[in-house]
């Protein structure tokens, strides 16, 4: 049993993370610090979680109760990881990080396992994707050696729990509910994100990327449009597809007449692609779980490479019925 | 033409009363006051009315603007009001206060038309009822005289426009979507409210109130459970609830066949009841739009008596289809 | 490992025990009989399972692969139960059925673990009580033997799912969202089961039932007025709450200042209990999932105790953070 | 006053046309024709429309009713309008098929008035747009003319009401609650509507089109991106915009800091376009409500131009605060 301390627990994405973990076979939840809601049992602070006893620790509990070989997923703003990541690391811990602090930085390994998978086996801290760059990236990594790229078009939809817990107009069930609307019109803070890795996997296409929140809760859909020099040959494209996702056991290359849907990922870590051409445009169209293979189930499915357990083990969830 | 100014006029009721107004044939919008969003057109502030151009004015527009004659709509949060109106009053204005202020004070006239419709006539301040005693009076007050009422059970169901548009948790839709709570378990706050009104309608019955939240916008259904002290004739019950609805425009008194459906009466000033007699229990479900008939759309329907238009003017509007 | 069949498999309530049973312990599917989709995926029926790859048998499959030790659990639509369950039995099989059709037939155990665990531990055949009648009588069997009821009233709220999968104008999304409506408002199907087992219990109590649809997929939430001959000491009741419920691994009766949460049930086999005094009325609040507890999860857990397993074998889940 | 005749009465897109002309100045009711509902009222049929106590007309009734110088709306089925419309024109009356029937057809005029408002003036037959094409068509058409258009991509999200109110599985709250999907992956049958009108426009560029469903009601966001030869000028682009919708009363050309909101749209004949350029593509949003624009409201506009009334006569209704 490894044991993996939370910290800055009080999220949406941490507490995804505190529910995979708790009944994941190899791991133990050890310290769950929440400065904001010490003392405040998990299912107290989430209501749909109230199963769930477990108390929130103090500021410092990780820190106190941290051993060397121990892991840490790290939730918690902008800023703050890259403040206490260094002293878990000095300490010998792993570190997951679900915030944006390292993931443009060279000391960390990007956590996208269906690319880095040997680099996250051997890295001492991790920076877990953004739920959008996850979806993005998933459609598009495939196709870069394969296909003449000119321009990459994104068009994402996702559920309200990308904005996070914290409260605003914005968020509220009576301004989400029958709405549809693009937002971040001149630069969404994932597309520096999204372009860092195509940049790293060799491409210098230009990339337009417009985000919608749409009336759910959790669920993401990414229609990827790439512009081509010259028409690519379907088979082509689609064995490249088949073949990067081959080993990879949370991706689906649909066949043609299966659409990805986001309901049969949601509250897994599966992601589903399809993958079409007409003429000199390559569409691929991502579904995943914006708290799952987006968030929390990546972060244990980089755990479980670090640790040397099987990439799958505790994320075999079923989505539901309905 | 009447003027008729809205003061705190930035919460969910207040935009409800100024869509109503901004096409009433007989009144016309005054000042639109609101300190915090002063400047900002009702557009911005409310993306659902983007159509809406018209600004916020800033603080003392309707002091500045309130010519004699003048009606005023109070918005705005508990004990403004009670502050400001008495200078409206005043001046000459008749106001119509949307909060709890003046609901329990003799200087006000409770804002009920299908009961003190002879009172708000003359009214200079009408204190417009809750959401929650809206639909629970309309369940009731017929039944008070022709029964012999042991105790009253009311079990509420509303949309989520009920609890404002001040940001919280429990109203971001990632925490709405999926749950039904009831709250409050221990007295809502417009249980005295009810009672009050129970009590000045000479009931003395006691009363079981259980709010609910659920997963919609706008909306709300109250089932009230009377138990009597010998089984009611259901024709004279019937026969109660369809004298009493006679003359009022809003009420609906269904047919034994037809429940209430809250998206029949959303998004209009309409009520439906449906009254049956099980044994010694008289069970009536009653449905309004708590923006509606339960806020701005009685408001509105309080200043057509008011000033003497016809109760429904600007106020036929229909629900939708889906 | 016992072996499971599911047989009428295309349901809402069978393929949730399907999603249970794949993942369980002790238990492997056996066939999956469904005589209308026989040769697809589940996952190409049920959108949101189609990472379940196992296809649905042909009409006869149980039949053919029935073994004297095995268990089925039956889905199908009213009286398919009645005439196809006997020949399982008869071969040494052992039945749940999720069906109306044993409900009141003495043939058969009524499968509400938390009343009759031993009976059920010895059954050939369990009839699994309906959602409705779960929720019910999770809130009023303790104060069965300590109240001196007089009438008991029941206002429920149920997710769609409860009305099937068989698409119906009522059901379609454009008519439940916005919707909140009470139905069968002359008598529900499931008064009739809830009374039986009043009745079965002692009770001659007179019930009023109001069963509402409310915009969500899944869950149920029941709260039931219990109006006593005089006022029932709260700390006696609740003792016979807790006691009740002490050994029922799913049951939480919770403190006063906590409400019975849909959204903290659903997708689990819990169920929440909230009980409080006032006057002459008990009110007990039950959230459940319609499709756990209210049918697939209670299913399971009769299996469980059917076959000496421990009860919550398989049924551990949480809820969802979102 | 003009006579207008509804023909197939009895989906949503009809409804929404009676709910509209129900209290249009200049246009009353005549015939509400439905084969399978005549006898109905339509409150009856639609829940949501409980207040309107007109019934359903049998068949023939129009034909029956009908006076040259009449109107008719078409909704049914495809193949309907083909058979009878000819027949209404023959005996004098003027006609908007909202069916797909007559949209390829030479003896229409495409009721698009943002393209066609002199020839809609003047015909006797309008093809009333779909509700994708008619999106994608305003936010495409005032490019044509000033850039140098390589590929079209049109990336849609729509309610499920454009499905129709035929009940289906995939229709089902159950089902569309918690999903988003792509449909119609090799060829939507509105493509070809929309490739139609861009050919007659004198576009040949090819065209890749998406749509989606989302989980609400009403609505439909469309995002095209269009990709050029050469970077577009961002402000000739947004001339062309602005000149080309400014006498066009129900579109709106946002802001570069303002996104198209459904909600901002819904219930009204609105539509809101945002323009923008990033290097060789050009983005384009545009919302309207599928039922509105897209559908109904569209049909009145149309029936406004056609008898020389003011164009939005009738069709001021704002969108709801929530």
């Amino acid at each position: 049993m490894t044991r993996v301390h939370v910290w800055g627990a009080s999220g949406y994405g941490a507490a995804e993370a505190i529910r995979i973990l708790e009944r994941h076979p190899a791991f133990e939840l050890g310290a769950l610090e929440s400065a904001s809601h010490a003392g405040e049992t998990v299912g107290e602070h989430f209501p749909r979680l109230r199963a769930v006893t477990r108390r929130f620790d103090s500021e410092s509990a990780v820190t106190e109760q941290l051993a060397s070989g121990d892991a840490v997923v790290m939730g918690g703003s902008t800023g703050a990881a890259r403040r206490i990541a260094p002293e878990f690391l000095a300490r010998g811990a792993r570190v997951v990080d679900l915030s944006v602090d390292f993931r443009f930085d060279s000391s960390a390994v990007y956590g996208l396992p269906e690319r880095y998978r040997d680099g996250i086996a051997k890295a001492s801290l991790v920076a877990n994707p953004g739920c959008y760059p996850t979806a993005a990236l998933l459609a598009l990594l495939p196709l870069l050696p394969v296909a003449d790229i000119v321009q990459i078009i994104i068009d994402a939809k996702s559920g309200i729990t990308g904005a996070g817990r914290t409260p605003s107009v914005s968020s509220l069930f009576a301004e989400v509910d029958g709405e549809i609307r693009a937002y971040g019109l001149d630069g969404h803070r994932h597309q520096p994100e999204i372009e860092s890795e195509l940049r790293a996997c060799g491409s210098e296409a230009p990339l337009v990327f417009t985000p919608h929140v749409v009336p759910l809760s959790r669920g993401l859909l990414a229609d990827a449009y790439v512009m081509c020099g010259a028409p690519p040959d379907a088979g082509t494209i689609r064995a490249a597809y088949e073949r990067s996702y081959a080993s990879s056991p949370f991706v689906r290359v649909l066949p043609q007449d299966q659409a990805p849907s986001v309901a049969g990922v949601t509250y897994t870590n599966d992601a589903e692609v399809h993958v079409s051409v007409a003429g000199k445009v390559v569409r691929v169209i991502c579904a995943i779980d914006n708290l799952g293979k987006g968030a929390a189930g990546q972060a244990v499915q980089n755990l479980n490479i670090m640790f040397g357990y099987p990439e799958e083990l505790g994320l075999d969830a079923r989505s539901l019925v309905a």
